[in-house]
C-alpha cells in the first residue's frame, strides 16, 4: 500500500510539473510504472527472481530527434516513439527487451548469454550487505575480535574477473566499525572477507587471515567536520538568467539538454550555441556523458586484488547520485533538477535534486585590452567571466565524484571531474613512515592505516556534431623547420594530419610536439575559408599502467589511450561493455575500434579519458580536499570572430 | 615645479597611509625621491644622459628577514637597514651602484662591462616611438602609401641579438594605423620597419620591402565591445574576511606580503600557513614571482625574425602594470595596491591600483561526503571552496598578461597565468585559407591578416622555504611491477628519488612515469614520519622547440626544461640573466646551474616555466578570449590531515 501511494505521489508530481517535451528526455515516472505493468502482466512476470537491472530510454535514431527538433518542435506527429529498453533477470538468465510505450507492448525480446553481467540492483547490494548478520559464522569472528555486530557495516564490492572460464553473479563484502565514528570508511575491519553468491543471496566463503592481522585503528580523529573558517557565501541579489523547460536549458548563447539516467547520471544533449554573426544557432554536441570509469588498486594482495571497479557499469553514476545539498554542493542561486530511474523491483525511485544547475561568477577576465597606443587616452576594455555550471555529484561508497559541465559564452564546453570523499584505508600495525616496507602498496596516511594507492578513470563519451554529423578528427602537429637566408635558425610550424580511421586516432597524450587535437566538419567553411571545427584541450593526462595482459586491464584495455574517435554507432555508448559486471573484455571501445572503421567526414564520437594516479597523503585523511581534472571543447576557426564580442 | 607638486603630493599620500612595515616592502616614494637625490648630488650627476634603468630594494639577507619577522615585527634595532640597488646609464656606461638609504650613501658602485643592456626605460620607448615624425624621409613613404601620419602609431620592439659580437642599444619600430579604429595592433603597417639607436635616439634605417607589400587590411570589424551579454556580477553584500595592514595581508590560515616593482611587478614573500593542529604558523613560500618571459615568434622573414621577446628583461611586467579597472579585471568585493616605482628620471612614478585582492567564492566544493553506511541516516557534509586571490595585469604591447596568485585554504597556492589582449598580425593580400602556402608562418585569422604563430613561456622564481630553508627535492616515479602469487599480474608502486645536484633537478615534463615532483623538509617530519612537503601540480607541458643553437633559444636556453632547481643565491632571480636586453646567454639560469651545485637539503629555489603554443584561430580576433594554464603548490604530507577540518 505504501508503494502505491508512493507511485501515486511521483506520479502525480510529474504530472503537474509543466514540462516541454524533447525526444531525448529521460523516462518520466509514469513510463517507468508503465514498462513495470507490461512487463509484470507478461509471460515474463512468472520468470524467478524477476529484477529490474536496466530501464532506460530506447533512443530514438539520430535523424527522427534532429528531424523534430528542427520542425519547431510543435509537430507532435513527427515526435519520435517512445521505447524503453530493459534488461532484467529471471531464472537465472539475462534478458534484453524492447518495449514500445506508444501501445504499450513488448517490441522484442531476447536472453543474452554472452559475458558478464547487468549492473547490480541497490535492492540486491542491501540485501548482500545484510546477511553476515544472519551467519553465526561471522557473529562468532567479529566477537572474538572484541566487536560489537550492531556497529558492523558491511558493504558489497564488486568482485571483477581474473581468468575464470565459468563465472557467477558476486559481490565481497569487506566490513567497517562504525562505533565511535560517522567516518565509516576509515575503520576497516582487516582480514575479514565475505563472499557472496548473489543469485542464490547467500554466504559462499568467509575468508579470515590469521594471526598477524592488524587490529582496528583507533576511532579518534576520523570523523570531519568543517573548519567553519568559511564564511557562507556572500548574500546576493541575483537575477537568474537561464530558463529551465523541463529538460531543456537555456542561457545565454547557449541551449541543451539535461537527461540523467541510472547508468550515466547526467547526459548533456542537442548543444547548440548561437552565432550571432550568422544569426543562427549551430550544433556542437549531440550526446555527452560519463561512459566507464575504472578505478583498480594498486594491491596484488589476496584480500585486495580484486579491487578494480567498473562503477558505471557495475553499480551506475545515476544510481549512485546524492541529493546535492545547498550551500555545500551548489551556491545559493542554484536551479535544481530531480532524477528518476527505476528501482530493482522495477518501480519509479525518484533522487530529488540529483542535478544543479547555477550561473557561476568566477571572478576571472573573459578577455582584456588596455590600449596606450592611441595618444593622449588609456583605453581598457574587457568583460568578466560568467559560465554556467550544470552539475552532478556520485558517491560510489567512499568515493565522492564531482562531475560538471561548463559552458561558456566564448562557445568553449568545460567538463570538470573533482574527486572527494574517503581514501580507501588498510590497517597496519606500524606507527612511523620509515618502518613500511615498499610491498604494502600505499603510504602510511594516518594513524595506523595506510592509503593504497589507485587509479581513477573517467571515460567519457562525446558525440560531437560541429555544424553537422559529418566531421573528422584532426592531429595539428608541431614540426620544427630550418629557417634560411634568416638570421634565425629555426622556428616550428603547424601540419595538420586528419586521422583516417580509428587506429589513427588512438593517442596516448604527453609528448610536446602534439599541439592540437581538433574535431572538424570539412563540409563547413568559415569565410575566410578555415575549415570549421572544435578543438580538445586536455588535461594532466593519466594512462593505465598495468600489464596489457593483467585481468583488469583487459576488462579496461581502453584506458592504455586516453583519445579515441569512432564511427557513430547507436549501441556503442559503454567504453568496457554494456555487461561490465564480471566482463571478460570481449565488448567495449577497445573491442569495436579493432574494425578500425573510416572516420573521414562521418558521423564520429570523441572519447576522452581523464586520468588520476593517487598515492594518497596525511592531507588526504580523514576526508580528501577535491582533486580536480578535466578538459575543455573549445572552439576554432568555428565563429568568424570572437563571439564574446558585439557584431 | 609641477614634478616638485607631483613628488609632494605622493609623499604626503604615502605618509598619512597607515602602513606595518616588512623588511621587503618595495620602495616607497619617499625612498625612490631619496635615492635620486642621493645620486643627483653626487659625482654621478655630472654623466651625460644620466637615466635610471632600475631602482629596487636592495633586498635584506633572508637571515636576517627572518630574525626580524620572528621577533614579532616589534624590535626596531633588528629591522634590517634599507639599501637599494639602482642601475644608471650615462656617457655611453652602465652603472651599479648600492645605497645605504638609513644614512644617506652611495655604499659601493661599479661599471657593468658585460654583455647585454638594463631595460629599457619608458622615457626612452617614448621618444623612439616619436622619432618617424620628424623624419621627412618617413612622412614621405607613408604619404605615398596614401596614409595620413598623424593616423600612424609606431612602437618601439626590442632587436633581440643574433651573433653580432658587437652591440649597440637599439629598437625597430613597427607602425600602425589608427584611423577608424581603436585597436592599434590590428592594423599592422607591413613592410616598413625603423631602426633607432637609443643611445643617440636617432633613426639609423628606414627598412622598407619593395613591390608585393600587402597593403592596409580594412579598418572595418577590429574594434572590440562588450557584447553586453554579461550581466554585471551580482550585486552582493560583502564582508571581507582578510586585512591589509600595509603590503602585509592576512587571510583566514594565510599571511604574507605582497610587493611590487618595476621588473618582475607582483611579489609574493614570507607566505606562512597556520596550523591549527600544531597552533603555530609555518612557513611556505619565501618569495616568488614571474622571474622572465620569453615569446618568440615564429617568422624567420627579414621583417619578423628578431621578434624574440624577453618581456621582463626587455621591458618590465611592473613597467607595464595596468591600472586595474574594477568589475573588469577584479569583481565588486575586490580591495586595491598602488604600485610605485622609479621613472627615467629616476622620480617616483605611481601605478595607481596596480594589484586587486579578492575572494573567489567559486562555486566549487573544497570537500564533500555523503555517508549511507549508517543503518537509516544520510549524512553529507562538506564545505564550499573560498579562495584569496592576489591579481595583476601586465600590458605588453598588444598582449595582455593576467598573473593570479591563488591562496586556498587547504594550503595549496595556485599560480595563474591568462593570456588576452590583440594578436601580432601580418597583412596579406590572400583572402581564403586555401591560398596561404605554408612559409607565411600562421594562419589566415581575419581579413587580409595572418596571425603569426608563437610561444609564451612565463617563468616563475620560486624560493619555497617549506619549514624552514633546508629543502630537498624528490622525483616521484612510477614503476610497473609484477604481481607473485596473486591472481593479478601487475601493479605499480612510487619509487622516491631524491635530486643530488641541479642536473638531476632539470626536467622536461610529459611523460606518464612521473607522479609528483616534491620539494620536502628532510629535517622535519610529520608525527608519523613522512617528510614534509609541498607538491608541484604542473599544468599542461610545453617547452621551446627552436634550436639549441639558434641565437633567441641561446638567450633563453632555460625554456627547453619547464624545471629547474638551484642552489639559493640572492642574486640569481632573473632567468635569462639581469642583463637582458641584447643579451648573448652568458648569464641567467642555465648558466649558473652549470656549477651542478648540490641540492640535497639546502636552500634551493624551484623555477618553473608556464609554456604556450599559440597558433592563433579566428575567435583571436580581433581581441583574443583569456587562455589559461598555471600549475599549483600543495601541501603533501604537510599537515597531519586534511586542514580543511576541525581539529
Amino acid at each position: 500500500m505504501d508503494i502505491l501511494i508512493k507511485i501515486l505521489v511521483i506520479t502525480l508530481q510529474f504530472l503537474f510539473t509543466k514540462s516541454q517535451h524533447h525526444p531525448l528526455d529521460p523516462l518520466n515516472p509514469n513510463e517507468i510504472s508503465q514498462i513495470h505493468q507490461i512487463i509484470t502482466t507478461s509471460h515474463l512476470a512468472s520468470l524467478p527472481n524477476l529484477t529490474f537491472h536496466f530501464v532506460d530510454l530506447e533512443e530514438p535514431d539520430k535523424k527522427q530527434v534532429l528531424h523534430w527538433l528542427s520542425s519547431n518542435n510543435q509537430n507532435h506527429s513527427t515526435f519520435p516513439y517512445r521505447q524503453a529498453k530493459v534488461v532484467i533477470r529471471g531464472g537465472g538468465e539475462t534478458r534484453e527487451i524492447i518495449l514500445d510505450l506508444t501501445n504499450g507492448s513488448i517490441k522484442s525480446e531476447h536472453v543474452y548469454t554472452g559475458d558478464g553481467y547487468p549492473p547490480l540492483t541497490l535492492t540486491e547490494l542491501l540485501r548482500a550487505a545484510r546477511l553476515p548478520f544472519k551467519s553465526l559464522q561471522f557473529k562468532d569472528l567479529v566477537s572474538r575480535r572484541g566487536l560489537n555486530s550492531s556497529e558492523i557495516t558491511c558493504f558489497p564490492f564488486t568482485v571483477g574477473w581474473f581468468g575464470e572460464s565459468i563465472t557467477r553473479r558476486a559481490v565481497k563484502l569487506s566490513c567497517f566499525y562504525r562505533e565511535r565514528t560517522t567516518n565509516v570508511f576509515s575503520m576497516p575491519i582487516e582480514g575479514l572477507t565475505i563472499l557472496v553468491d548473489i543469485e542464490s543471496m547467500q554466504i559462499t566463503k568467509i575468508i579470515t587471515s590469521g594471526r598477524g592481522t592488524p587490529p582496528l585503528p583507533e576511532a579518534e580523529g576520523t570523523d570531519f567536520q568543517s573548519s567553519g573558517r568559511t564564511n557562507p557565501s556572500p548574500h546576493c541579489e541575483i537575477n537568474r538568467s537561464f530558463t529551465m523547460n523541463g529538460h531543456n536549458i537555456n542561457w545565454k548563447n547557449w541551449r541543451f539538454h539535461v537527461g540523467f539516467n541510472a547508468r550515466a547520471g547526467m547526459i548533456i544533449s542537442t548543444a547548440s550555441v548561437f552565432d550571432s554573426g550568422r544569426n543562427e544557432w549551430r550544433r556542437v554536441l549531440y550526446r555527452g556523458h560519463v561512459s566507464e570509469t575504472f578505478v583498480p588498486y594498486m594491491d596484488p594482495s589476496s584480500e585486495w586484488y580484486y579491487k578494480t571497479f567498473l562503477d558505471v557499469g557495475e553499480f551506475g553514476f545515476g544510481r549512485s547520485a546524492v541529493t546535492l545539498v545547498g550551500l555545500t554542493d551548489c551556491p545559493g542561486n542554484a536551479a535544481y533538477m530531480d532524477g528518476y530511474m527505476a528501482g530493482g523491483d522495477g518501480m519509479p525511485q525518484k533522487v530529488p535534486r540529483a542535478i544543479c544547475i547555477f550561473e557561476q561568477y568566477t571572478g576571472d577576465i573573459a578577455w582584456r585590452h588596455t590600449e596606450v597606443g592611441i595618444p593622449g587616452k588609456v583605453v581598457t576594455s574587457g568583460e568578466q567571466e560568467v559560465c554556467l555550471v550544470v552539475r552532478m555529484v556520485a558517491t560510489v561508497g567512499n568515493y565522492d565524484y564531482i562531475l560538471d559541465w561548463v559552458f561558456k559564452q566564448s562557445g568553449s564546453i568545460k567538463v570538470r571531474v573533482g574527486l572527494t570523499g574517503v581514501l580507501e584505508m588498510k590497517p597496519t600495525t606500524e606507527t612511523k613512515a620509515n618502518q613500511i616496507k615498499e610491498q604494502i602498496y600505499g603510504p602510511l596516511i594516518a594513524k595506523n592505516r595506510i592509503g593504497i594507492n589507485h587509479d581513477h578513470f573517467i571515460t567519457y563519451y562525446l558525440d560531437l556534431d560541429i555544424d553537422g554529423e559529418h566531421n573528422s578528427f584532426v592531429k595539428a602537429n608541431l614540426k620544427v623547420k630550418k629557417a634560411k637566408g634568416s638570421p634565425r635558425k629555426s622556428y616550428w610550424t603547424v601540419v595538420k594530419e586528419s586521422a583516417k580511421t580509428e587506429d589513427d586516432a588512438r593517442l596516448r597524450l604527453g609528448t610536446n610536439k602534439v599541439l592540437d587535437l581538433l574535431l572538424v566538419n570539412p563540409n563547413r567553411k568559415t569565410n575566410l575559408g578555415n575549415d570549421v571545427g572544435y578543438q580538445l584541450m586536455t588535461g594532466q593526462p593519466a594512462v593505465s599502467l598495468m600489464m596489457d595482459d593483467d585481468y583488469p586491464q583487459i576488462r579496461a584495455s581502453y584506458t592504455k589511450y586516453q583519445v579515441w574517435v569512432t564511427a557513430y554507432n547507436k549501441s556503442e555508448r559503454w567504453a568496457a561493455g554494456f555487461y561490465a559486471d564480471r566482463s571478460t573484455g570481449k565488448d567495449g571501445l577497445a573491442i569495436w575500434s579493432k574494425r578500425n572503421r573510416s572516420i573521414v567526414n562521418k558521423d564520429i564520437v570523441l572519447w576522452y579519458t581523464v586520468g588520476f594516479h593517487h598515492s594518497p597523503c596525511q592531507e588526504d585523511f580523514p576526508v580528501m580536499g577535491t582533486l580536480t581534472n578535466g578538459f575543455e571543447l573549445r572552439p576554432v576557426n568555428f565563429f568568424e570572430r570572437n563571439p564574446l564580442l558585439k557584431n
